[in-house]
């Protein structure tokens, strides 16, 4: 197999980024070996060049300045991992007016600009992709737009946040209240010093919205689809599900009716004979039916920098191959 | 969107060729709206021409020969339904000698001759997919191929048959022996009137040999995995393992060692806590171990008509968007 250099340009390099570059390094050889594909950040965009990341880069590969990386004609793809709409969604834009295909982990820039973001791609003849975006290293999206591209779908349930499954769990499994489970999380890193965005379900909610569009073409905005999150539960909740033989779940759901698709997010009684019901801890799946496959399944771990970086260089090989 | 009008040439009008047939007529309109892409299948190889299928075959479709499929410039893809090894094999291979990409359900042809096939495919420049040859309409070999690529694997643990499962699933559940529970499996049609390539593990070998090749690059052929089936399995085997904690499930397990990667088929106690103890009945699941993704598991319908028929389908778009 000959090897094909494919040059990358990194906007970010925090957690997400700092996975991508070590899980990089880590299986670079194993790329080419299997891929034929030389995988090499060339440029990185960060502001904080001097963090201790636990691994060196290369002096001279920082920059502050994107359209350094957008004007480089050794860079193939460009990896956005800033977060946040802006200037996310603008860098992406601009490297894909400039030819570049892009690779995104960011769900609120997703959610937030999925026409102006997709048709841009569209425009300039490049690729987006973003399967990182939704469920960390679970292959969702690819499973959506491509290996079930034949199916029409009926019904899609999923358990989209680990922050909120951990805490769900920990209350279940161990009788902690609310407060204390949080506490448990955030001690762990599972949950942020402010949680707002994961136990109020916004986080969800971007999500939500991307997978509305992959799989029912419908486009709703996170701000319009009704969303509850957890911090009202009780473990007298709990316990009612209990008694059910249910567990209480923060489910995204979706589904075709009357109305056309509906969506909501709330937490939710499911019977534990469920597939998803047995989904512990911080770990994420997707439960969605097709009108060809039936039920399936995909399971795994939604967050992370190493599951992320999967996800990121999966996509990331994708568009190399075709390149 | 401008329509691309794809011609697929069928090998095989069976029960999974009909599968095909019928999820194309019932989502041809929805794969157009979505994917640009009309999927027409303009010629079928069939000697039983005249069996009642539940539906109209245009006439004049149906061929005994299948030099005119490949000899057609208006089929693009060529479906190969047949089952076999021969002369499935050799006809894949004509096929792609004549310039059509394949898409398959065979996991016996392709088990057998890897190699022929992936090298034709290369040579000819053609693409040749496989998906519905494991785990049915479960994107497993998407996931290890494209999604996960950028992992390195260590482990990978799979429910691949599911014969095997609903037996289990009903000597454990409902208390069934195992010659009841294949007599229920045989009447509503999930296991085969000789149902030996099932439950002696055969058909899973099959399908681990595919996996090997594609999760460790290690070429392994059927019969040289250590493979054990199901029918020597007890009610007193269920009853130990319930008392430890553990449900018995026929895993097809691979995983990295000194000696390199090892793999063997066999009923295997497991702790009712692992991801793969809740698969149930006729189900399938594929639990796979990256060292980027950490724990996946894929979980959904491995055999029937119409889930095969999703990932063949599946497979067809794919193709059909690159031409």
């Amino acid at each position: 197999m000959i090897t094909k250099q494919i040059g990358l340009g990194l906007l970010g390099l925090g957690n997400i980024g700092s996975g991508v570059y070590k899980v990089l390094e880590l299986n670079r050889k194993h790329i080419e070996q299997t891929t034929g594909l030389d995988l090499r950040i060339t440029r990185i965009l960060e502001i904080d060049q001097d963090r201790d990341r636990g691994f060196a880069v290369e002096p001279g590969i920082f920059t502050l300045d994107p359209e350094t990386i957008f004007s480089d004609p050794a860079i193939d793809i460009v990896i956005e991992l800033l977060g946040g709409t802006e200037p996310a969604t603008a860098y992406m834009a601009r490297a894909m007016d400039a030819g570049k295909s892009v690779v995104t982990a960011n769900k609120a820039a997703l959610a937030e600009n999925y026409e102006l973001l997709t048709e841009t791609a569209f425009k300039n003849g490049v690729k987006l992709r973003f399967e990182a975006s939704v469920g960390g290293g679970i292959p969702l999206i690819g499973a959506i737009k491509d290996h079930l591209a034949a199916n029409e779908f009926t019904e899609m349930l999923g358990i989209l946040n680990g922050t909120t499954n951990y805490i769900l769990t920990k209350m279940s499994e161990e009788g902690y209240s609310y407060e204390d489970a949080l506490a448990e999380a955030q001690k762990l890193g599972f949950a942020e010093p402010d949680p707002t965005s994961d136990v109020e379900g916004h986080d969800v909610a971007n999500k939500l919205s991307i997978l509305m569009s992959l799989a029912f073409g419908k486009r709703v905005r996170p701000d319009e689809i009704p969303t509850r999150g957890i911090s009202q539960i009780t473990k007298d909740d709990i316990e009612e599900a209990e008694a059910e033989g249910c567990v209480i779940k923060l489910l995204a759901s979706a589904f075709r009716s009357e109305n056309g698709v509906e969506c909501f997010i709330q937490p939710t009684f499911l019977n534990k004979t469920h597939p998803l019901a047995d989904v512990r801890n911080e770990f994420n799946a997707l439960f969605i039916k097709g009108n060809a496959v039936d039920e399936l399944m995909l399971y795994g771990k939604g967050a992370g920098p190493y599951p992320t970086a999967s996800a990121v260089l999966g996509d990331v090989v994708a568009i190399a191959k075709d390149l």
